[in-house]
């Protein structure tokens, strides 16, 4: 497979939908420890990423974020184990998509247009 | 797998994406033999489903949608067989990583919240 990117996107029902945008949220507010400085990696203002959060919080048996100390506006934010779960199985899925889609992929890669980039 | 719908999005590039919203939209021009009217079906402008139909015609090697008669406006839209390649390829990419997803799929399933719908 040449440069292509491959993503997914799960609709559970018509309400609780998991892509791209709310695992690489989840991934980052992991890496810096906070929800708002995990949106803004995205240019997402702290409400858009709490809204996110409070989906996702809701969206799985038992939520994917927790925060700790100072409330919903300071302290920090972390995964809990069934958020870190759910990164890995998503990311674990879009692995196992890139290999098994790697033929078709390279056939279309091949049909399209030379870039004239 | 229960009732998740699985998406694919491919980014061959920084410019040239191909997901749902494009092969729906060809799909519905093969089936309407229009741009117009495959584009309402989705609710699109006819401005907007032809802006579509011009990216995907200089996406690949060979345009997918061919239009005869009336030029632009008037007349009607085909695949090429390129374009019925192009879908049938996404098409079969999105049923095998169905199926190649279906276990992880069922695992994420069953971490879901009770449906309270």
């Amino acid at each position: 497979v040449g440069a292509t990117r491959v993503t997914l996107r799960l609709d559970f029902d018509s309400e609780r939908r998991l892509g791209p945008g709310k695992i690489a949220l989840l991934e980052a507010i992991g890496r810096k420890g906070s929800i708002s400085a995990g949106g803004r990696e995205f240019g997402m203002s702290y409400r858009r990423a709490w809204l996110l959060v409070d989906a996702l919080n809701h969206m799985f048996k038992e939520p994917l974020v927790e925060t700790r100390g100072g409330g919903k506006d300071g302290g920090g934010a972390d995964l809990t184990v069934l958020g870190q779960e759910i990164v890995a199985l998503y990311r674990e899925l879009e692995d196992k998509t890139k290999h098994s889609a790697a033929a078709d992929i390279k056939t279309l890669e091949e049909l399209l247009a030379p870039n004239q980039g």
